[in-house]
């Protein structure tokens, strides 16, 4: 009984846009804390509202500063603005990246602006369905803007910057930029693409090549949407509302061709199959079944077991015991 | 017991080099047919003695015509030669691909070689676990040789290029190709490069272009070998004894460093946790449990219900029924 009044106020403050009961939500849910799934169940009726933004691209290409920017310009225009700074290459959770991180974090002494960074390492369950569980929360608290900001553009990174509303690439002119965003298939997932640091020599070009190689850019079958190139300039607030103009436009679009509930139903349904995929595997793999899998290692290296030999005893013992 | 007889006469046919008779079995594993695994099963015991060669890179780098010219070199010196060629975009299996594929289906008529082409949505149980069956069986059945050659650069297709003893990546010097080999992915998984087409202008400059971005490559840490950049035209044969003598280099490197047996113990690792998932997905996802989950659908989407309330009751289900 204590324990639901409890767990109703907890809901109540971050309602209420709690920044404490907040902070200590993430927290939770991040370390899967005794009570976090049914925290999480309880919000899940009140998310749905915040407009969510990924904001992803190589190192180096002023994803903070732009980010920055657009928390300006959102606050500006009277917006609560979230944003959960991914990093998987830190080993830890909340505050630990430092440069830009730091000044960004002077941002959220504001009001209506809340900065949080998740990292691999410390989260548990997968970085990717943790971020989407820190995003309801903040969704629920009332914030208009959701924003993910990854630090790189690993694979784990992209999945999440893709599974926003709208998705926003930053590149910067030098020429090795287009092939890293190649690389790394940003390619696919941008909505938006903005050239940043647009004053620097070869921007022209860069901005060229970027839509000659988007005309080869394959739709998906339910989107005929090409994404536009935004120039701009952040460290100087140059352009930053064009970038914020490409977003609403992007929006309005999945609006108008009913793609955004789409979107978000897919990206819901692809949840729960993550969510269960993983839940299947760890209980699956149990201490026991791992040292049955060692135990069945030398068989495999002097060939006298097959790999699906071990699995299928692997997995028949599960339907046994 | 006579099927058994009749198991242990098919398995002896292959261990003997029959042609129908090893067709027969990639064919019954392929499409699962009854018995599929315990021939598998008795047939692993024979593998490990055959060199497992991948060959892959973007479409129109000539990585057929290589394969060709591979086989005859190969031959040449006395060696059984095996090619699975693989082609996720084709939904049909068994010689589905054209053009260069009938001119190397024409190999095939040759004693000591044999080709094979696979298609992703003809083959069961992913098309790397196939891939790799198939490999087993042309490895028991005495090839000295084993090639994996993909069609194009699709994540399916790496995976099973990297599945190899060696991995050779063929690009030629057009100026796109090293950013489609960097989008790819190809620079991670590649021990050998071949820049085919040489003889074109600009060949000098990707050489030098290609070897600039491996200096950056990351190694893994396990391995600090640094791949080879290998030139061939092969239309005209030229550089297929270089292109051999590469990899025959690697496969030394990893003998000496004891890679190659630790390159294949965590390859059949792999195997058996890819396999497990498999079972697991399998098991789980029967029409019952779909439907349950289609029937949740709508309670997610007026989010009544969270996507990891759904995923619980989906697997408590499990340990219910």
């Amino acid at each position: 009984m204590t324990e639901t009044k409890d767990l109703l106020g907890r809901i109540e403050a971050i309602l209420n846009g709690d920044r404490l009961a907040i902070t200590r939500a993430i927290t939770s849910v991040e370390n899967e804390r005794a009570g976090w799934d049914d925290l999480l169940s309880h919000l899940y009726s009140h998310t749905g509202r915040a407009y969510r933004i990924g904001i992803t691209g190589p190192p180096g290409a002023g994803k903070s500063t732009m980010t920055q920017k657009l928390i300006a310009h959102y606050t500006a225009a009277g917006l609560r603005v979230a944003v959960i700074a991914v990093d998987p290459t830190s080993p830890f959770t909340g505050g630990a990246i430092l440069g830009d991180r730091v000044r960004m974090q002077s941002e959220s002494m504001k009001a209506g602006v809340f900065v949080r960074s998740m990292a691999t390492r410390g989260s548990l369950g997968g970085l990717n369905t943790k971020a989407q569980d820190v995003a309801d929360i903040l969704d629920a608290a009332g914030f208009d803007i959701v924003i993910y900001e990854t630090v790189g553009v690993g694979q784990s990174e992209l999945d999440i910057a893709k599974a926003a509303d709208s998705t926003v690439v930053v590149l910067v002119p030098e020429s090795g930029d287009s092939i890293q965003a190649m690389k790394s298939g940003l390619m696919e997932i941008a909505d938006l693409f903005v050239m940043n640091k647009s004053d620097r020599e070869g921007a022209d070009q860069a901005v060229a090549a970027l839509k000659t190689i988007l005309t080869f850019r394959i739709t998906h079958a339910d989107d005929e949407w090409v994404p536009d190139v935004v120039r701009a300039v952040a460290t100087e607030g140059k352009g930053i509302d064009d970038v914020a103009a490409g977003i609403e436009r992007h929006r309005e679009y999945m609006l108008h061709v009913g793609l955004l509930e789409t979107r978000r139903i897919a990206r819901e349904r692809s949840r729960v199959e993550r969510i269960t995929e993983r839940l299947l595997h760890t209980t699956f793999w149990t201490p026991e079944r791992l040292a049955a899998f060692e135990a069945a290692l030398p068989a495999l290296s002097s060939r006298t077991r097959s790999p699906l030999d071990v699995a299928r005893q692997l997995t028949q013992e599960r339907v046994g015991g």
